[in-house]
């Protein structure tokens, strides 16, 4: 699967185990650096739940997930406490038990010294079967089960494992995205926006109010994987804005 | 559902209709502001979904949700152009025909006056059956289709209406959230958590490393709709503390 071998777009989909979300506690920072690598890689991301630190929820989810998006990401859950059960349950969900990782052990048992505790070498647990990546710059490794990634919450570890995710699934055509903002609302802006949707069905072009931006009012976006289609269709829009409409462009 | 009937916990899902925050654009606001709004009122957020502006995605998740949560709450999707599908959706989940809402489009017609369009008016759409609710200070309805709250996505109109969600919805017992900060990390923490674990059933005990934080390594929630039960599950857990491990109490 890291290979780019055929025209069809890779999708994913983000699984974010996240109790303290869903209660208001924090919000989630995990999902948009997620998004945005995988544009970098071509992968579209088609879903993402967040769902509390279930262990029979968080298995129903990674099991219908891998079988069907090339590529899943859970977010969280893998530490060492009672309310950490993503890697079990990803081991359930591939109907395989839970081994002690001699290599990670040994790291943990290296890092932590004399202080190391029982509860610290919980972390060396993985799903019978998973591969470790890593990489020279981000030398603790991520586990990754078949296509299921299994991340960290804390958004600092799951931003640096974002490095691995780019060297392992690897890049076919990026997104590009380009913007167009406009001073007229959506109201007025549909008919020009149905007739470009219409003549470049191949971009992927979406409209957003601005509603707190008094000239800016629109924003339209243009993407697509082909770079020279997101202009064309760009281009035709802008041809039909009215004088004095067009704001601004962006990307 | 508005009258607190029985002493079950009410449940909610969210479902974000979200092509710009899947592909990395923007991030997600609403979920955070809705989760804080259900937790007072003691309704129980179990599950978030972001999907993509598709038409049969959303009515998928909707009929799903609406089966199995007790109130659900859709974000965006709901302007008048190409990609605002979320009434459609919402509409062929539950078999019914989108019809124009009268009074929706009288208060169109006399907030834009002459400068109405006819997509200006495509936002009267609702479901068949839908109801309005409303308030004194939010004039502007909200659309709800039995337990759908058809919600805006743009931020700021999402949050305005989390009062009218407040107003309908009702409150049972909120939920509380009491906090400990510790110097120790989860690894040292373990034993002394499972055991408030294993005394405290009725508490929601949460573990959270702080990555970034040189003394407030851990943090600790205990949450229910018992104040006293989260006082006592925390009393219970600083009391087998060591010296100096507690840094600070929350709530």
């Amino acid at each position: 699967m890291t290979e780019p071998t055929t025209a069809r777009v890779r999708t994913a989909c983000a699984i974010i185990v996240g109790s303290e979300i869903l209660s208001g506690k924090i919000d989630d920072r995990n999902l948009g650096a997620l998004a945005r690598t995988l544009r970098k890689l071509g992968v579209r991301l088609d879903r993402a739940v967040t769902i509390l630190d279930d262990r029979a929820t968080i298995e129903r989810e990674v099991r219908e997930a891998s079988a069907r998006f090339d590529w899943v990401f859970t977010s969280g859950g893998v530490g060492p406490t009672h309310d950490d059960v993503t890697i079990e349950a990803v081991a359930r969900a591939f109907d395989e038990a839970v081994v002690v990782h001699d290599e990670i052990d040994a790291m943990i048992r290296k890092a932590y010294g004399e202080r190391v505790r029982d509860a610290h070498l919980l972390m060396a647990r993985v799903p019978r079967g998973a591969r470790l990546v890593r990489s020279a710059d981000v030398p603790w490794p991520a586990v990754v089960m078949r296509n299921v990634w299994v991340l960290p919450g804390v958004p600092e570890i799951f931003q640096l494992k974002m490095r691995l995710v780019e060297a392992e699934v690897g890049a076919t055509a990026a997104f590009h995205s380009l913007s167009v903002f406009s001073s007229l609302d959506e109201g007025h802006l549909k008919p020009m926006i149905d007739e470009v949707v219409a003549s470049h069905p191949a971009v992927d072009i979406g409209s957003y109010p601005q509603w707190t931006e008094p000239v800016r009012k629109t924003k339209l976006t243009f993407d697509a994987q082909d770079r020279a289609a997101c202009e064309a269709a760009r281009e035709a829009f802008v041809a039909l804005l009215p004088e004095g409409a067009l704001v601004a462009l962006e990307g």
